[in-house]
């Protein structure tokens, strides 16, 4: 079990949980046994699930949890009352060292507030902030902060960038150096918030060590992949990546009405292609950075194959050393 | 004449002006006689594109101006300098009297700031805002403030709600009550920035003559349809119509690489309306609200079909007597 990753999902969180987390653990543990599972909820509950995969029981552990976070509670109120909760506990084993990441896909709110009530940040970081994974042209971009802090300064974008980085090398397993760009309403250097021309100032006039910085870069730019990590503030985040879902959505819904039968069916395959490009149980899991430890984020509605995308999310994090990688990449600034 | 729409058209901004702005009067006269345009510009070049359309010379005016604003001069250093271009000229004739409205498919910075330093704001409303068209299930909805304001208070947000409804009204002759929503990063009262809670506090107060308050409402749900009206800040506003863009371009480029030819012509007929009714020449047109005469800007990379629709859009706008229906909007606020 040494060799495994340790993985504490909090099972109760989410659309159809228990039941799509331990099918998604259930997926992930048949392309591959890498990981081990601290399954935090229900236990009868769990149990019944567990009991239709060997697989599952093979490699994971049940911990009893008497409560629930629900979806609509106010993060502050489930931090208040939640300490028994499955989210709760799961997040514990991390600081206890039982586990090396967690896992939910409940509340979202409550998953920030709780994460960091019982996990210390990373030394020099003020504002921990939510990444995720945003198709391109090429590949995929990280984007981040998608909505945990909605005013955020210099400092913390600058944090932003240098987590992104890190982030962006762990998942695509590249040594190089990632190219930043701040998102913004135009090109040149004089436009935009305060803000962003203060941390393009220093970001411009930093030796930077592991990353290359782009400049600015505008939201019809976000898919062009000609970049691979973009830095906002999480309310301009938040709504740039819902905007994009919604605009994707409407598209490829009057499309299908569009198009007939039988040329579905003649453009069969290209379009099954297509679909798996975009497919948004891939980018499932949003990371939640600048913690000692991290905290991985599963759409609530994505199903079990989407759950098990965010498992694989997990387990490059550990295994490239996320924490260690963020903490060499931040920079000391000559502002 | 008496009876026309004056619009001041400034001829050299944009790709391909003057060629694109005469051939788009043109298309526009083809289809109603109901305008009479003043052309600015430099008077040999407009010459020799006028002499091509009887329709064209008989229905306007060419005002030879020595100067042209450049589309990647600052607006400041534009406006300096400025006094003498197709731009500058076409908007002072506002200020005489001479024309109704003014169209450019210009540098938008340099519009925004020549609009402001030569026509009065309406009494009452600190920032005028750029408003433009966005396509829902529906129909179409109104989203401002677009790019003029970067930084924008509560009574900024609750002067673009009324300057919005005005403008919705008088778009699509609509009497009724436009539905009004503010772009927030979720639905739930307390949630947002600060400027957001003390807007809908003050929409949610005051009863509202003009308009129906529908609350937040997020990035997905800007093109659902189940409002009319979007109000956000100019930073946010600019951010989401240009994600919004680069992912319909990302969805339709793929796709298209994605279709056997074979497939395309079967359901030719379908895919066509579809492009119709995405076809972004049909909300080509941003309006520049908050002046005491309206300014039009129409995108500068459209085409002489686009820019006929940002004519019809500038009728529309003087027909429906949008300044006043702004003046009679404006609330005046229980904070």
């Amino acid at each position: 079990m040494t060799n495994k990753v340790n993985i504490a999902v909090d099972a109760m969180g989410g659309e159809n949980a228990p039941r799509k987390i331990i099918e998604g653990i259930n997926i992930s543990l048949q392309s591959s046994q890498k990981n081990f599972f601290y399954i935090y909820g229900q236990q009868d509950i769990l149990e019944k699930e567990i009991a239709k995969s060997k697989l599952v029981q093979q490699n994971c552990e049940i911990i009893n949890t008497k409560d629930v976070i629900v979806d609509d509670e106010s993060p502050l109120a489930a931090a208040k009352r939640g300490k028994e909760s499955s989210m709760w506990k799961a997040i514990e084993s991390q600081k206890e060292n039982k586990s090396d990441i967690s896992l939910s896909a409940g509340n979202t709110g409550a998953l920030l507030v709780i994460s960091r009530l019982i996990l210390n940040s990373i030394n020099g970081i003020n504002k921990p902030a939510l990444a995720g994974l945003w198709p391109n042209n090429n590949n995929m971009n990280v984007v981040l902060d998608l909505g945990a802090n909605i005013e955020c300064d210099e400092k913390n974008l600058l944090d932003f960038a240098c987590m992104g980085a890190a982030l962006f090398k762990s998942l695509f397993n590249n040594n190089g150096y990632p190219r930043i760009a701040l998102l913004n309403v135009g090109l040149e250097e004089h436009k935009g918030k305060d803000v962003l021309k203060k941390t393009y100032s220093v970001l411009k006039k930093n030796k930077l060590k592991n990353f290359e910085f782009s400049g600015y870069i505008e939201g019809n730019q976000i898919m062009e992949g000609n970049v691979d990590v973009i830095i906002t503030d999480g309310f301009t985040g938040n709504i740039a990546l819902k905007t994009a879902e919604g605009t994707a959505n409407f598209i490829t819904k009057n499309l299908k009405k569009s198009l007939s039968k039988l040329s579905i069916l003649l453009s069969y395959n290209a379009l099954k292609q297509f679909k798996e490009k975009l497919d948004p149980r891939k980018y499932n899991g949003a990371i939640f950075l600048g913690l000692q430890s991290p905290v991985v984020k599963s759409h609530g509605s994505t199903d079990a194959i989407g759950f098990a995308h965010s498992i694989e999310t997990c387990h490059k994090i550990v295994r490239a050393n996320l924490i260690e990688k963020i903490k060499s990449h931040l920079i000391t600034v000559d502002a």
